[in-house]
């Protein structure tokens, strides 16, 4: 289909299905010290129990409790037992000295906290004077008392943060199963890019495109695997699509998709079943998707702020859902000004947060990408909807 | 100073003067391509003209005005420019087919949309005929209407998303200067602690907080430069915080810094000026902090919810300021159940976000660090206050 007409949901629907492979995905196996921001891809299930062995909440004295319910009292000490340190037998009314940590000799069954106590050494023999009773499990860390081997300890899908990686840790897992970073391809079109570095020639723009949807993709969890640029040459750009589709699992390309005379993603994947549209949005419009050698291709306009808002519409919800990323809701915020729309198309404005409200930023015009660098949502104004008023609340996707 | 006390804001307070350094550090400069999530140390001023020329804002013909102020009218197509094309000059009554973004011939001043022209082809003449009038600049991008040469495009401070990227690239800036990442070193210690994929022993444990503080960092800003683990031996963790000193710019230690027999990080650093206290607040009280050979140590306490705590209070505000990242403020939440605190001592609870209002999660226990990886925020309840109602509202830190 080429030439076709969409609506904003119409393509979204498309493009969900063409990307529907991306959610399928094997997981992969990461090392906890590469886990953070990666989302889990299954359950993790404690392999032991947390504490594994019984042990002390406290510096203090392993004792019986029946041997300090009255007090005071005064018991042998049979030594010192450290953090680390094995198992050991209490002896009743006894006590050991104990750090924090140390596990609870067997026998023995609450701590007394070393400032309920006076110790002395009496001709070699060491003594703890306690002061204050102690009822049983009194400062005892129970084993299974965190958790208990075999329950679970972090959902499939938990965006991993270091508190998860210092519980992973502690269950003695070094490697956990996450969701694969999508790989991403990306080239830019257009025979008047040129790169940064370089001198702008007559007629010349920076390519701005590649550099905006790499870095689009990689903060929405992808992985970039390629960023390339055809100039407007059929050769040429079915060489780099290729080569995109060998080494990613979706391609983004920009450019080429339009009405004019040079439309290169549109000449070269058309006739190879690309489907070419017109979206009813603004700015945005003309869109594209191909399957290339098995892989999707999301072709994007050209304008620099076409291209970021394509992405942002159609690409970044289903990478992330690919990701296992949360998706980024949109929210409702009071205008500060009157803002009027024109009719038929779904219109998207560059709005910034300004105190509880939202301002928008910069003109309509698509190729405002500097001053779309100002703005931190888009607006997104429905079809019919032609004028608002300060003060209306409008849907707002946060960039 | 050792064995001190400290109140929370006294504690946060050393500890800011202590790690001073960390916000004075020279900027770096970093390609495009890695600028993604960095924080620009310096504005950023346009180095041209955005647009750099007056180009085609639509698929149409470039004209002057006045040639199309009575319709409809017929003219002569003197070619077709397309983006990249270079420089020409616009001959009065004429027409030129032109493409979005190729530059408008000097003299033309207005493009009419290729959907309001006929074009027609007669013995070798190619015509246009155009059916609306449009004023001078109609669909003319002027050169510097985004943003003109030498105006700031990014401000100091700027955190780097891919709508900046664009920004940048379309100026053709290909590097730029950005905070430098806090180069932070972790040390574990405890003769108990044994690493994940070996056999846990009887009495030992997985060790938890260096992987845990590693991740910490690492998910505020820093470059985690060396993760190392000392048993409690002095010898040994006097060269391992040497080692840190002499590869990072702040290290942070767990374990060693209490009341126990066997205190490492304290019997090392207290004779070398370390100051080990008592912070009024649970968990995480004991508190060290030392300089070696010119580099700030924060000595955290063993227990995993306490250093994870006192990273969160201690470092994390100070890493992010560093680093150049927005602080994490604290949000009120109500409370959906009544809350219990001891007086005399900050009480931090481990809680979870529960629809708008806030639960608490996990026991106080400072060794429940699978609990704690059920959590989302910290509750911060103030010294004097020993009870809370259900929807009153709580300090509430997200994690």
């Amino acid at each position: 289909m080429t030439g076709g007409r969409r609506s904003v949901e119409e393509h979204v629907e498309h493009v969900a299905a063409l990307l529907a492979s991306l959610r399928t995905r094997p997981a992969v196996r990461v090392p906890l010290a590469r886990a953070l921001n990666r989302v889990l891809a299954e359950p993790i299930y404690a392999p032991i129990d947390l504490p594994a062995f019984r042990n002390s909440q406290m510096d203090g004295y392993a004792v019986d409790a029946a041997a300090v319910a009255t007090v005071p009292v005064t018991l042998p000490v049979r030594g010192v037992l450290a953090a680390g340190d094995g198992n050991s037998v209490h002896e009743a009314g006894t006590a050991r000295k104990i750090m924090t940590g140390a596990p609870i000799p067997d026998g023995a069954d609450a701590v007394v906290p070393v400032e309920d106590t006076d110790s002395s050494v009496d001709g070699g023999t060491a003594t703890v004077t306690v002061h204050r009773s102690v009822g049983a499990g009194t400062y005892v860390r129970e084993r299974g008392s965190d958790i208990a081997a075999g329950a679970e300890l972090l959902p499939a899908g938990q965006l991993i943060a270091a508190r998860h990686i210092a519980a992973l840790a502690a269950v003695g897992v070094t490697s956990v199963p996450v969701r694969a970073l999508p790989q991403v391809a990306v080239i830019s079109t257009g025979s008047e890019l040129v790169f940064g570095g370089t001198d702008l020639g007559p007629g010349k723009i920076f390519n701005s495109n590649g550099p905006a949807l790499a870095a689009s993709a990689l903060a929405n969890g992808a992985d970039v695997v390629s960023v390339d640029h055809s100039d407007d040459d059929a050769e040429e750009f079915a060489a780099k699509i290729a080569h995109a589709a060998s080494v990613a699992e979706v391609v983004f390309t920009s450019g080429g998709v339009s009405q004019g005379d040079f439309e290169v993603v549109k000449d070269v994947l058309g006739p190879r079943g690309g489907e070419f549209v017109s979206v009813a949005m603004q700015p945005g419009g003309p869109q594209g998707t191909a399957i290339v050698d098995g892989v999707p291709v999301l072709a994007f306009p050209g304008n620099p702020v076409s291209a970021l808002l394509s992405f942002e519409m159609f690409a970044r919800p289903l990478l992330r859902a690919a990701a296992g990323l949360p998706p980024i809701d949109p929210v409702m915020l009071p205008l500060t000004a009157d803002l009027t729309s024109v009719t038929g198309k779904r219109q998207f404005f560059r709005g910034r947060r300004d105190g509880d409200g939202v301002t928008v930023v910069s003109g309509p015009g698509s190729h405002l990408i500097a001053g779309m660098s100002g703005a931190d949502v888009l607006l997104d104004v429905a079809a019919d909807t032609t004028s608002l008023r300060a003060g209306d609340l409008v849907k707002a996707l946060p960039l």
